[in-house]
């Protein structure tokens, strides 16, 4: 197949790889209609973590199941599926209380920028839609592999209820999908950090009330300005750095939750501030297979549509050029078409 | 007045001190029945905190009103209260949303080792009996100042639910009255984290189904078999030290909550564990005045009785020997008479 290799930080290439293939019987092969890059694939490629030999890369991808394993019976050949980009057995005792990104036997969606990728306890882990969807409707289904219910889990684990003001740290395709599923949960404000012209729109279009340019201080300072000097009712975290974790503390007010959605890269938490003011933390990599059933039928109604975060298409030969794209935020995130 | 004086780390004197005098009018001055000291108290006597002058010290009180402010009215000379540590106006947006550790004129007491101690915003902070209790009964009262509402704030903000499996990391005076808050609560198995005979008792008579003396990796590994490898429902953090937090979230099962009070000194977070088992954090400095209302009528009914950590009681002028028996952990925690 064709697929998009990461040889290291920087060194990205489509290139002729092997075919993934059914290795259990629970397994699937999907062949990817649509893919993307996502803001956790910049970590590596920008150096952030090693690349010891060259690999495939994409965990988000919806397409149309080409092989299934001997033990998978629900899903079947030709069905158009969304692969969430956490695999589980639905079994587990962690899967059963809804805890899916803590399967026992969690994986991930390995090749989800190529021709081709396999899904793990597929039966459990594959949306099946009744039909394909209209290719104009791809990206608004592609989302909900990954950057809409993280987005929405960031929204839920901050413990957005209706009538809250919420602050969403972070502007990227997750943030921005903060913003869509804050107001879905009833934010009555939601105030986006956000200094880009194109992504402040975006969050405008998803439901930000008021948006803040500034960053550190300045912005909790706006933030506490805006919030009568109280504080948000919730916060959203979708960046995971040390920056981003200490602004996202110091907006909320004494009691409320950060939500946090951003692969910690340097994260730290600012004690004094989270010990006054009993400000929790909760959130992490997104259960998306529990989210999906409420989630797909809302998409699918057009009620929630989060594919304004895919401002780039590209054919699957050229993302290196979506990774320069997006590495320089010259797009949101790109939806690349093997 | 009489009153201990933390002149540097490890230099602690019971002196004659100014008296507190009223400074707002809605102080009031109270005459300490009991006072006791906090594991938090070693910090600075460790060298853990900066003393950059003499001072007095002491969070922790009981006692007789002996003067108040022109505004207080609720409270009267003569009263016998409970003063919590952590002085709230009631008032404030924070106050009135239950976060009154987070009031905007919050304070502390000051001067809990000693004969006098000021109490600000008097009227929301006092907590007034109608009887002065017996002296057999000052222990059980004094630890509503602080260390039972803490360990009762462990075991809420981890979510304590009825039939849980709760683990305690910590088996100071805080930790052992989580494991008590979370036996109130109904946890059907608490696992206590320690390696102390005498505290090992205490926890044990407190409600502790087991106990587990290994630290670090060990420990992880005793709390995953004892739960059959899916870990705890819930998790008081009770120290505050970077190896008990980790440990905390290392025991905890995916989606649960580490419920955390001890005053953070170099913790941190283990991102990649917290990420991927969706490990919530959430607590901090206990608000006492909010859980008074509900504990003080279970201590004075005899159903709540957190006295045992109290093991040693020595008059004011012996809070030297206080401080040195508590850092060598010959006592749990020592109540100091004036």
């Amino acid at each position: 197949m064709r697929a998009t290799i990461l040889h290291a930080p920087g060194d990205i290439r489509v290139e002729t790889w092997a075919d993934p293939v059914i290795e259990r019987p629970t397994d699937a092969i999907v062949r990817v209609v649509a893919g993307c890059v996502c803001g956790s694939d910049l970590w590596p490629y920008r150096g952030a973590n090693a690349v010891p030999e060259p690999r495939t890369i994409g965990h988000e991808a919806i397409g149309v199941v080409e092989a299934v394993g001997g033990d998978v019976g629900r899903v079947r050949v030709g069905d158009f599926v969304i692969v969430p980009f956490d695999h589980c057995c639905g079994r587990c005792v962690h899967c059963l209380a809804g805890q899916t990104q803590g399967c026992v036997e969690l994986a991930m969606t390995a090749s989800g920028q190529a021709e081709l990728t396999r899904v793990t306890n597929a039966d459990a882990t594959c949306f099946v839609l009744d039909e394909a969807p209209d290719a104009a409707r791809h990206a608004a289904v592609l989302a909900l592999s990954d950057v809409l219910p993280t987005g929405y889990h960031a929204a839920v684990s901050a413990g957005v209820e209706p009538g809250m003001t919420a602050v969403v740290v972070g502007d990227g395709a997750v943030g921005l999908c903060g913003v869509l599923s804050a107001r879905r949960l009833g934010a009555e404000r939601i105030i986006a950090l956000s200094r880009n012209p194109e992504r402040q729109r975006i969050a405008t279009v998803f439901g930000a009330t008021d948006l803040v340019p500034e960053r550190g201080d300045d912005a909790v300072e706006a933030v506490r300005e805006l919030t009568g000097g109280v504080g948000a009712d919730a916060v959203l975290e979708c960046v995971g750095t040390e920056e981003s974790m200490v602004t996202a503390f110091r907006v909320a007010r004494p009691g409320a939750t950060v939500g946090f959605v951003g692969v910690p890269h340097g994260a730290a938490i600012p004690w004094p501030v989270a010990f006054r003011g009993n400000i929790g933390l909760r959130g992490g990599m997104a259960p998306v297979t529990r989210y999906l059933p409420e989630l797909v039928p809302a998409v699918l109604a057009g009620d929630l549509d989060a594919s304004a975060v895919f401002d780039l298409e590209l054919p699957l030969e050229q993302a290196p050029e979506a990774y320069a794209a997006m590495d320089e935020r010259r797009a949101v995130k790109v939806l690349l078409r093997p």
